[in-house]
């Protein structure tokens, strides 16, 4: 019977898991420290005491296996977590696999994204240093969107300088962020010495995410209630987005099923980290031996194609050096419409796991993506932020795999967000204006090059 | 402890309701017939059946007090439900109350509201009948975005009439329809009689309700192979949305939680009476005796200043005449972003049981609405849609009212969707240029009292 078929497997709030966990605590092998780039050596706390309250310091290099999330941020994650696990029969079925589907989907949250698992914590643990206002930069606006919802649950002031191009041309994120109660300006913007700097070289200038960083950096650096907040890349951030896995496996074992492929996309690193970490800890133990799968836009392949090197997390060059896979801390990658995986660099941490081995990685053209996101959107109902679109693409090439080899695989993908302010992309992939970039390609290849060579020489 | 609250009670699909309840069968007294406007006779199944199938006429005049839902329609609805229904515990905070505030979240939807509940079964049923395409209009868009959601899970063809104000200046409606296989027209169209002569005389025309309700009829009713399918207003509908009642009377029940007052927001009445149906079968059966309150746009105030007699459905006067609570056929409502509010009209069910005593009603001013809106977002995490700002303005208002009284009434209130397509309307609020109209406003009572001359004079 049709009916009889469970879509979503759901966890109540009491079964919602309590503590983040921590890899650093079972990675094979130590990652390489995080440098500072006058003096070649190792950071500490203080180097980073005038941006991040010291919690989230002591979190970047935590060892111990878990760490317990505070009650009140457990109370604001219940807004919406446990987030439900969907089994995709409807795709199943329209793809004729014999793999089963299952999708964790993060876009139930507040800024319909993953965001906020690591947003309210890190607004939590600034308000109760006393900071009163968190300053950050947004491209497409999910990362503001998401800081701004976690300002208002405490009481903090929340200022967003978003890329010139994504505030003109995409207004309903900055509406959006207002809507919580942050403020957005245009960046480049005149309120800082960063931003007027650009402004007298190139009045016009239509700004970048290098360019919105230092104009966040530089005012929470000289007000001392003021702090800076990150949305990926750093490993407080991934810890906080565990709680993604941690759920995840609740609910396999709820229906007693174990999975053998891991598909999420990587931008910066977080949703995937989030997933996939806890995994990481089942296989390492000896509990499960699924393959753990990374999917990145062809358009900008940190992992594919990019060096593992020291480099800097933004384009100015105004932060400690870390070691990550880059494709230069110059590069800039073509304007595809997934706006979240647009980055030079991956998490140090996922770079690390990669390295070691843990994880494999594949790119994939936007235009496989699009397809993908509206097979899913047709068949499941939700339609997908175009971020997510690159791990249904891999997922659904896997089960069409097994559709050829008969192999009932189990597969588990990351479904980060949904795309309800990412439409005009799916426009110009039904009105077939979409440009695919990929390595084939001898611009992007020159590209990434010429950024290479502008790696860093350490002291 | 902050952590103990429980924010969400949520029902596994196995407890999701299988019956549509019927709330013609309890009505104390029967509601007056719909009438064929060239004889004044009630109208029989086969003035019906060149725009709908017959499994949806009997469905429009059934007496049974239960339907069950057939087996393909559940497993599509379980793709987003059960709902869940919340506790506001941070929006209860915020106003200080004694109150218990409860919605019910229709937003979860892959419209995004609660037009899919009846979207899946008239597709359903028309597929089952063996049409091919079903076409319909729209204004904003929702109702659209149901419509070819449903006919891509019975692989239907979808074509939609879209008010060519909206197409324009709305397109990320338009470009969700296209997403999940729709097509979209903006009306007035040459496609169309009815089209090209509005185009004739106004090359042009910016549209309206009435236009694409004719042009989608037109069509419909030239092809057996296609069908008309309308998303408010009549029986049938308001039958399929019955299931969001009876799981919130499941979900209270789970807590032991009894309600004092129910709100929503009604334009053609649809989430209004899905949610309160089941609740009044209750109240009449001496099981709970809640107060039951709707909230109209004061723009658009067709209880609580409109008149109650027989009146078209549609501007042009194509379809039947209903005994309705209504503005006069041909009354234009000032543009306020509520576009799901803005019908001239009210359910013939639901003016029949207003008429009876056993709801009363409010209008309530935009700017207010947007103001708990606003409100509501900052404390929940969910940016309402425009039209049940409505529902939560009086719903904070009676909170506020128990601050004062120190009661503990427990308020249930229909969140029948997000705001994500409609963040402009949150822009104009935000920067302060939303203009209110009202029933004090002489404008408005002239343009109600020039409409109501129009009414029709039966044969």
């Amino acid at each position: 019977m049709a009916d009889s078929l469970q879509h979503k497997i759901l966890l109540s709030e009491d079964e919602m898991p309590t503590r983040w966990y921590n890899v650093l605590h079972d990675v094979p092998t130590p990652p390489p420290p995080v440098l500072h780039p006058g003096t070649g050596q190792p950071v500490g706390p203080d180097d980073l005491s005038s941006l991040f309250p010291m919690d989230l310091i002591l979190q970047e290099v935590a060892t111990e296996q878990y760490v317990d999330i505070p009650a009140e941020v457990l109370d604001v994650y219940k807004l919406w977590r446990p987030s439900p696990l969907y089994r995709a029969h409807r795709l199943e079925k329209a793809l004729g696999t014999p793999a089963r589907i299952y999708y964790k989907y993060e876009g139930v949250s507040p800024a319909g994204s993953h965001k906020p698992n690591t947003a309210v914590p890190q607004a939590f643990y600034n308000a109760k240093a006393g900071i009163k206002k968190l300053t950050t930069e947004t491209g497409a606006g999910q990362w503001g969107t998401a800081l701004a919802f976690a300002c208002a649950q405490y009481d903090l002031e929340c200022e967003v300088w978003q890329v010139r191009a994504s505030y003109d041309q995409k207004p309903y994120r900055r509406i959006m962020i207002e809507t919580f109660g942050g403020t957005v300006h245009p960046s480049p913007s005149d309120l800082t010495e960063a931003g007027r700097t650009i402004l007298a070289q190139d009045p016009g200038s239509s700004g970048s995410l290098g360019i919105a960083i230092s104009e966040a950096v530089e005012v929470a650096a000289q007000d001392p209630a003021t702090n800076y907040a990150l949305g990926s890349v750093l490993n407080h951030v991934l810890l906080h987005q565990t709680i993604i896995g941690e759920e995840a496996l609740l609910q396999l074992a709820k229906i007693g099923e174990r999975v053998d492929l891991l598909v999420g996309c990587t931008g910066g690193g977080s949703n995937f980290g989030g997933l996939m970490f806890p995994f990481l800890r089942e296989k390492w133990a000896g509990r499960m031996y699924p393959v753990v799968r990374a999917v990145e836009p062809a358009a900008c392949p940190s992992l594919t194609q990019g060096t593992y090197a020291y480099d800097f997390g933004d384009t100015i060059g105004l932060t400690p050096l870390m070691k990550m896979h880059t494709l230069g801390h110059d590069f800039v990658p073509d304007p595809i419409h997934a706006g979240g995986l647009r980055y030079h660099g991956m998490s140090p941490l996922i770079s690390h796991l990669y390295e070691e081995g843990h994880l494999e990685a594949v790119a994939k053209p936007q235009s496989e993506c699009f397809a993908a996101g509206v097979l899913f959107a047709r068949t499941e109902g939700i339609v997908p932020a175009p971020e997510p679109t690159h791990a249904l693409a891999a997922t659904i090439e896997e089960a069409l795999h097994c559709k050829e080899s008969g192999e009932e695989k189990v597969i588990l993908t990351a479904l980060c967000g949904h795309g309800h302010l990412d439409l005009p992309a799916y426009d110009a992939y039904l009105s077939g204006s979409i440009v695919d970039h990929g390595w084939e390609d001898a611009d992007l290849q020159a590209a990434v090059r010429a950024a290479l060579e502008n790696l860093p020489t350490l002291v």
